[in-house]
């Protein structure tokens, strides 16, 4: 994985975890984030990604990126800096959702800002096409980038979940038909589903409302969560679901597909998905040739998923009292090396040595190599930093020449021979 | 590579060559990445990495990523939304380089500004460290991110090579005594050598001024040429350097250490390294206890490569009038494969072969499978695009089952058995 370690010692990671964090910080996301030391708060909605924390963003950034490009995106990275003609372009420039960025000399007369922060960038890139997009030859095209992004959000209070500097895979797709945008749609909401699956994610496929920007209406994926913002409809059988801002099913109501049961919940939207037509491609002259050469608006689609957000929401919704739980494949670390600290150099000797043999086998591991630690306190960061499988040493395991294995979702504990170590985690991870 | 194809074929890369760029676009950089379709420019300063130019950025990040491990960087990754509390513990919130954010709210009072837009960060950095650095024994640490990075450029005038918005990887270390910084200072310095060197590019050493900030003389890694907007003297045996801003020497001397004649230059910053000391520690507090209890500042260095400008520079050295020569390991590519279009169908059934042939054996390829191009239209591109290796099928070659192979940056053009191809361009790639 990209900048990562296989193998890291828990007394070189820079952080530790924390016993006392600010009161401010109320949900479960970011206490258990910041107690486990994955990311830090710099401002309301403004955080730092330690290196744990770089770890699971970095391998969701994978699971997007196989993903994305499994059904044809291609990657690109667009500026921060959105010039104020893109915006003007669509009357986007100066909105309440934006922060605007000045130098010292306009501080007198900010009204000369010439660039907004990007929250979205249909517009740039609609523009860039236009410079590659000229026949139906060229078509269809998606494109799609990994990148911070910046909204002004008056109440940023809920951790990774809504804030005003976040990372984003933002994906643009253009095409000769409104039906080949909708046949693509269709591939990306299966893209879509098995990258929140690989988060060990289980999203509903909601139908929520349009925009003056889009087709009709759009679709989000939400995640069912007490702490959502979102609130949603959905069949308990088929899953049907419906964004209660559009929504005129009740709680209770038989489900029209199905006759299945309506249930009505809050929701976090991970993704969401828009038809946006031929708004933006009008705005910014769009077009391509036909077969017969007659001019036609470039049909587009957007595509976002909110990648800390996702981060976030995947800790409300895998974790118990002791910690996170990561899923498999975010988890920072697959297995969590642990010995009993003792005066006996052989387990420290035999730790070691486990620590090398992971390594060259390719299993990420994170050596809790502390000394001045009890087993107990080392037990306990474990659990918060929630890796999926912990291996103990102690005198008891090492004069069997075993280890005891624990999965972080489970509760049983297995003494399993050093021998067999590797084959077994490679089951496990 | 994170993001990347092993293969595309060029009808799906959505850029196209450019015969015709803006005028404004004066330098060789610019030119030549806009007309290759790597970059397009939105603003004065202000670049999109288009698929070709974001692989090869992520071809850099990979080296730099390796190097930078390698001598015990951890990956992170913090904010482009500085807080002010942060600027204003060191005087910096509100400098001339810096861009301010505001809200729609704050355009009659710009003053109320909470955030510069990040373009170093020592002060966030030092703050998150104070939360996880209490004794000797949580150091050294070396923690380093890749991100885009902000400065309010007036004169945003040389392509890549000065963006008002630019990528950046910057590293900070953190030490018990200047001794060790400089050991490690040491190690960083051979680090971004290997990091140039990987990328072509042989940078003098140069000794630079000192700021407020830093304990001593900085360190720059200087390209010599023409578009540089430094000036340096060196010994062209030795290679001794110093900034002209520092420097007693005329061109011309005797150099100090080996005899050497002195040389002056214009010359491309494409990193810099300084010895901080403690002046960031002490504004934040940040302090260590040694073994004996006692308390002391923390002793820190700083290490910067721009990340684009050091794609810029590899274009302005490694590029002829035809085009980009990309070194290797930076190529967005490793082959270009061309066929000469013809009513010969046996031809591109035997490309469309070899290009599955070049992929299975993980051989990075751009497959040229235009058929609305002339031959010559082709081979023009391919040297615009500057790819290392160049494969052409024509008549004349499948007659023989073979292929012409030409490396980019040389003339002699080899026939090579289609059987052979594969370990040939092994060794070429």
């Amino acid at each position: 994985m990209a900048g990562c370690f296989i193998g890291m010692r828990q007394s070189q990671l820079f952080t530790k975890t924390l016993k006392n964090i600010s009161a401010e910080e109320t949900s479960k996301n970011a206490q258990l984030l910041t107690r486990g030391g994955f990311i830090y708060k710099n401002s309301a909605g403004v955080y730092s990604y330690l290196p744990l924390g770089f770890r699971v963003i970095e391998k969701i950034n994978k699971i997007i990126r196989e993903e994305i490009n499994a059904v044809g995106g291609v990657e690109i990275f667009m500026p921060a800096l959105v010039d104020k003609k893109y915006l003007e372009a669509t009357g986007r420039f100066g909105l309440q959702v934006a922060y605007n960025v000045i130098t010292k000399d306009d501080i007198d007369d900010a009204k000369k800002a010439s660039f907004s922060l990007g929250w979205t960038h249909e517009e740039v890139l609609t523009a860039i096409a236009s410079k590659y997009i000229s026949s139906y030859k060229d078509l269809p095209v998606a494109l799609y980038q990994i990148q911070t992004k910046f909204r002004n959000e008056e109440r940023a209070k809920s951790g990774l979940l809504r804030g005003r500097e976040f990372l984003m895979k933002d994906l643009y797709s253009f095409h000769v038909s409104e039906k080949d945008l909708f046949d693509y749609y269709e591939k990306v909401k299966l893209a879509y589903l098995r990258i929140f699956n690989r988060c060990d994610l289980y999203p509903l496929y909601t139908i929520a409302g349009g925009g003056e920007f889009t087709m009709t209406n759009t679709n989000e994926f939400q995640i069912v969560s007490e702490v959502g913002e979102d609130t949603v409809l959905y069949c308990d059988k088929c899953r049907y679901s419906e964004n209660s801002e559009i929504s005129k099913l009740k709680e209770g109501d038989k489900c029209l597909k199905c006759g299945g049961k309506i249930l009505k919940e809050n929701a976090i939207e991970v993704g969401n998905i828009f038809p946006l037509g031929t708004k933006y491609s009008t705005a910014f002259d769009l077009e391509f040739a036909d077969e017969q050469g007659n001019k036609k608006s470039v049909v587009m689609g957007s595509y976002g998923i909110g990648i800390s957000r996702l981060m976030g929401t995947v800790v409300e919704i895998h974790s118990d009292d002791s910690g996170i739980i990561w899923p498999k494949e975010i988890a920072p670390f697959s297995a969590h090396l642990i010995y009993l600290s003792s005066k006996d150099s052989k387990i420290k000797t035999q730790s070691d040595e486990i620590y090398k043999v992971l390594q060259k086998s390719g299993i990420e591991v994170l050596y809790d190599d502390r000394d001045n630690v009890s087993f107990a306190e080392k037990l306990k960061d474990a659990d918060l930093i929630g890796i999926p499988v912990r291996i103990v040493l102690s005198e008891r395991t090492v004069s069997r020449a075993s280890v005891e294995l624990k999965e972080r979702n489970k509760s049983d504990i297995a003494l399993c021979s050093i021998k067999s170590l590797v084959n077994s985690l490679k089951t496990l991870v």
